[in-house]
């Protein structure tokens, strides 16, 4: 997608041929800011800090930390370590450890010589996959779209809620949830999306809302509480997101608040689409409840960095001090009231059968 | 309640006998500041910026502003104009429209020279009864606490979850939801507190928060997204809500995002329960969807003000520039999602005939 007239992936190969760059997340939308990484540290504390975040991002940036790894040593302690430092740095999203398993078993089948220069070539790989994924998923996506427009006989726009941020900067291009939305923008459907601000890390607010001004598509951000009263306005027509790791049997976990829209638009009406490349899928869990939901640090709910006056970001104190906090980063919405699941060879039924209809491949394969 | 040791209700008289005093709420967590109002748009000024807010306060702060405007001109068009100014501060909260409309009544059939000191007289009497009808809430949610308790066989604390604000700085004293909170901590009843932040403007962290701090009562401020997670993990055992207008059939309005809770409380089991004054209730409307839901500000969404490292109150942006911000500040929650409305008379089923059991006066009277 272009920032300002330039076309940029949200992760990239340096000319070096060894440099990974990024675009520091934690700086939009005050400041666009990109970031040259060298090493296997710097894209752990990239994935850590959410300098890069959204599962399909974080398991293309694991990949490039496989292969920055094994460029400075490419011994079989290397790759081990390398592997343990990237899987621990989030628990949630299962592409970081579909992407690590798979750089770690074919490298350490491989002559150490080689190593290197197989990782980055998967690495590449791994992203070229998600752009074409994430292509087919907003195409697939743009079909209900079209659907609910005719719902409204034509008129238009197709309000859309989604939360968190699924969109490019969450993948490598085109986003998921938010796929479906630049292709309808792109083929002149009209929509316009509800962005939840969706705390405690505002990524609604702070990247999609970001990422939707860019593109020129109508959008209006909301507080996270504001989208059950919309949707029993009939002021929604849709809601996409985004998923973490969705189970064999199509719960999904995703951002925390993500199960109370479901639950709102299980009881207006409105249909629920979860958007997702198939790595996302943890064919080895059933249910959602076996999903680790990771803890972050709760000054993520007591402050929150924005932008003064004076043009300065600045962090301020929320809460009263020595009151505690939590801060459940993510939650599951079951199967039950998941409308369906968008993936990039067409849309699944949230259940077992249904995503057995698209990858018939993995009959017999779960858990 | 009290602060740093002095007793403070939200609002009162001052030694002079004319002029009000208020705690002003915007300044809270981060400053404890008092205010002296001497007229008429003071009143409603501190009611429109939410320096006092929360549906009984509203009640309260307003009967005053007819006693500073009578003791100004105690004429019929000073009656009428006090009355309308104040009607026009606020849409949703109902406590507003009984006070002004009790007061103006009683004072349009009273001679001039009286309208002051009755006006006063009938403002402090309307504060002491929502003390008592406070402190009666408080002792019959207590009943649930500890019915709750029994329930976990004994194993405390009992895991309530509020949202917004109703504490005693929504009130005169006590509070709504939080007084059976206050009632248990006094009786020695283990409770622990899920308070929601209430975005945008953070009425749980900011002064939910900061009351149970001061009052010492056990809490954890979580994100409004957080609720629906905890509720799935069996974190927590009640909800205790307040309203700012409940219908004759149960229906109640309270801030935005209470039914993303109730929703979720009603998909886990768990009790649901909205704390209200008689006067919340609106015998003239059958169904929510009359309710009218007051939208507000797009700049408290997109600006927060929090504390600095320096000790400065400061309001930073949150959203990129230019992009738009919708700010409904209520939503309706469905007498179906109720467990009860705990009333001053007692706990009564969410529907008119559960509420014309305890208030069987009201027969005939409704809409």
């Amino acid at each position: 997608m272009k920032v300002g007239g330039t076309a940029y992936c949200s992760i990239w190969l340096e000319p070096d041929g060894r440099s990974v760059g990024i675009i520091d997340q934690t700086a939009l939308p005050h400041r666009f800011v990109t970031l040259t990484l060298t090493d296997l540290a710097g894209i752990c504390h990239a994935i850590r800090s959410m300098q890069v975040r959204g599962a399909p991002l974080i398991g293309a940036a694991a990949a490039y930390g496989m292969a920055l790894a094994l460029k400075a040593d490419s011994s079989d302690a290397a790759l081990e370590h390398a592997a343990a430092q990237l899987l621990a740095t989030r628990p949630t999203a299962v592409n970081l450890r579909w992407a690590v398993e798979a750089l770690r078993r074919m490298l350490a089948a491989m002559p150490e010589a080689k190593r290197a220069e197989a990782a980055y070539f998967r690495a590449e790989q791994i992203a070229e996959e998600d752009i074409a994924i994430n292509r087919a998923i907003g195409s697939h996506g743009l079909k209900l779209i079209r659907a609910a427009l005719a719902r409204k006989q034509g008129q238009g726009p197709v309000n859309i809620l989604t939360h968190c941020n699924a969109g490019w900067l969450a993948t490598v291009d085109w986003g998921t949830a938010l796929a479906p939305i630049f292709a309808a923008q792109a083929a002149c459907v009209p929509v316009h999306v509800w962005v939840d601000e969706t705390r405690p890390r505002n990524q609604g607010a702070f990247l999609t809302a970001w990422e939707l001004q860019a593109a020129g598509v109508p959008h209006t951000v909301i507080a996270d509480n504001a989208g059950g009263h919309l949707m029993r306005g009939g002021q929604v027509d849709l809601c996409f997101v985004g998923t973490d790791r969705t189970t064999a049997c199509g719960d999904v976990a995703n951002k925390i608040g993500t199960y109370l829209k479901a639950l709102a638009a299980k009881d207006n009406g409105v249909p629920f689409y979860v958007c997702l490349p198939s790595p996302t899928i943890d064919w080895t869990i059933e249910a959602g409840e076996e999903i680790p939901i990771e803890e972050r640090a709760g000054s993520e709910v007591s402050h929150i960095a924005g932008l003064t006056e004076n043009g300065d970001v600045v962090s301020v104190r929320l809460t009263p001090a020595g009151s505690p906090v939590a801060n459940p980063a993510f939650d599951v919405t079951p199967a039950r009231l998941v409308s369906g699941l968008v993936t990039e060879r067409g849309v699944a039924e949230a259940s077992r059968e249904g995503l057995l209809v698209l990858f018939p491949e993995r009959a017999g394969a779960a858990a």
